[in-house]
């Protein structure tokens, strides 16, 4: 039997491919290559511009069909000379391995395949484990797990219950899992007046006031106070731009947009009802037109806590010492994709240096959590 | 005696020099020629990349010095393909001369040229005729009228009164004269605040919440009502940027900018302290900085109504059998830095056209204006 595939070797083989995306810089054909080693049937479910790879070991159509879902793509570095190492080096320093992805999250996929691998080798089990990873999770993800799933569903591949392997914790390894998330929406505003002097106001129609009232009003409401499941719903202002250079120039059109986080006392459709209620007021009482473009990224969900969100926690802990609360906190993450599939839970590592420049994963949090893995495989098929 | 000095004529060559800030163009080299041969001693008074004439017919230090302000620098025309008429062909076309320039101010210029040289000619004063003329009023007017305005002081130059010759009309030939105009100011404000990522809002400080409460209150606010003599001071926001792409940051930072027009109600200070009382109150509430870099380009005069603006309106009357009505309503002009050195008024043609395509002058009402400025030197050395 071959010995056990090292994570951190892993994630270091994979930091060396340098997959910002959309780039797959290798590091799914690196992954194919390993799994099918082991056995894994692997199939790459390009769309578009993103690269994915599909892989189960055991029956198609399984009852019991353990899934792992991840992403290998990377945001960019910025400016190489910020970093301690290189960004693609992989550095190995003072027990921590260092580069782009080391935390978010070639590091999470390296641990559920290493993982994945040795479970089936060493304990074939009676079932299927099915790893959906894919190379556009930083972008638009589009094409990224969502074709995954549209594939697998065209295919007939099942996963029955599925862990995205993101970072979870906030501070401690261990401290933190997922079992749902708030939904998220982007509103896009535009106020339209009719350009003029600035020394002749009553001539033009400044979009700019009626602007600020409506985002100071929607700025300073409180969409909820959080309930039993979910912290509190959050808008957040991201830009308001208008591109006047000329200070005597009443402007003609001004924009904004906001991101709202919400928990399931909303739905994007609630909460575009409301935007819509307070735009619609403010032109009332201004008479500047606007419009809207809402995306709705996601909407809320959770796994209700039970036996799978159980036998998660008991992995977590009998690795960790430490039992994971359960949250629903934070941004999006492919799990708002997988939920309308399967069972979903999220656990991996201290998130604390994703995106950031000198990024690193604490070499011991990477065995850990493919043991954390490995446990839940176990416990899954027992 | 040479023939009077058609003021059509001239505004028409004065159109064929393509004076746009900050080029001369011809335009002040053709005026020194038809001025030195009247017997004005004429000296340019460059500064920077500004062109600037000044003409003295009569002795220096005269008790009685009568002035006239004007520019021959115009604004750029756009797209010449979008004019009826080439933009610096100076086209006459049913009874009106076409061209940039021909309303703001190329015609006023000569109008009051054509009055003055004919004045001198015919009737030599007691006393002193000044022309004062810019080639940067349209730009930032640091090396214009004040660069004049300087060097006639370290020359011991000096007007008794002056008539600047800008459109002041709305509608109607003769319909309105300026004794005063609001001051102006702009302020840039920037919200400081810390990045961080849109599903985290309480880990970041976010500059946009805090900023348009303070500008919502600011374009609330009445300033005043007006008085005898003035408008109401106003308040336009004039632009608001973030330049933030990403929907899922909170961004560090945010710019607006603001201008106010103000009566004598209150001063570039008065109106400075108010607004970083606002700013010191939405950072009590908010927890984010601002900087406020104030410029007040003018602040409000006016030339008190008395035997002056009688005489002014007086020669407009018996012109354009319409007795112009005081006004300091408006935008800036270089009156502001003329009101410094001596009382000044403002008379001139209907404004519609200016800054426009197409702009032009009817033909007969630049015969009137000069009629006008000829009776003012009539009145005024009488």
């Amino acid at each position: 039997m071959p010995a056990p595939l090292d994570p951190v070797d892993l994630t270091a083989r994979l930091i060396r491919c340098p997959s910002v995306t959309p780039e797959e810089g290798g590091a799914l054909r690196l992954l194919e290559a390993e799994l099918s080693a082991a056995g894994f049937v692997c199939t790459r479910v390009d769309r578009g511009e993103t690269a994915n790879l599909f892989a189960r070991w055991g029956a198609k159509g399984a009852n019991r069909a353990f899934g792992f879902n991840g992403h290998t793509d990377v945001v960019p570095p910025g400016n190489p000379a910020d970093w301690r190492f290189d960004p693609f080096s992989a550095t190995l320093a003072e027990g921590r391995l260092y580069g782009r992805g080391a935390c978010d999250m070639k590091s999470g996929v390296a641990a559920f395949v290493a993982a994945a691998v040795d479970f089936v080798r060493e304990t074939p089990p009676d079932g299927a484990v099915i790893l959906a990873i894919t190379g556009d999770e930083e972008g638009d993800a589009t094409d990224g797990t969502v074709a995954l799933l549209d594939w697998m569903a065209a295919q007939g591949e099942r996963m029955s219950h599925c862990i995205v392997g993101e970072p979870t914790c906030p501070e401690v390894m261990g401290e933190m899992m997922k079992n749902g998330r708030r939904g998220s929406m982007t509103a896009r505003i535009e106020a339209r007046g009719s350009q003029g002097h600035a020394a002749y106001p009553h001539r033009a129609k400044n979009p700019l006031p009626a602007l600020v009232r409506l985002l100071d009003r929607l700025a300073s409401h409180e969409l909820d106070r959080g309930n039993a499941l979910f912290d509190p719903s959050t808008l957040a202002l991201t830009t308001i731009d208008t591109g006047n250079p000329a200070t005597n120039v009443i402007p003609a059109k001004a924009r904004a947009v906001l991101n709202i986080r919400f928990n399931d006392l909303h739905s994007g459709a609630s909460l575009t009802s409301w935007l819509e209620g307070e735009i619609a007021r403010v032109t009332e009482e201004t008479g500047v037109d606007f419009s809207l473009v809402v995306k709705v990224s996601g909407e809320s969900f959770v796994t209700e806590p039970g036996w799978f969100t159980d036998l998660v926690a008991d992995a977590v802990e009998a690795v960790c010492e430490r039992r994971p609360a359960l949250s629903t906190s934070g941004g999006t993450s492919d799990a708002r994709f997988v939920k309308d599939h399967c069972p979903v839970v999220e656990f991996g590592l201290v998130g604390q240096s994703m995106h950031k420049t000198d990024e690193h994963v604490e070499v011991a949090h990477v065995q850990q959590l493919k043991a954390v893995y490995r446990r839940m495989l176990d416990a899954y098929f027992a």
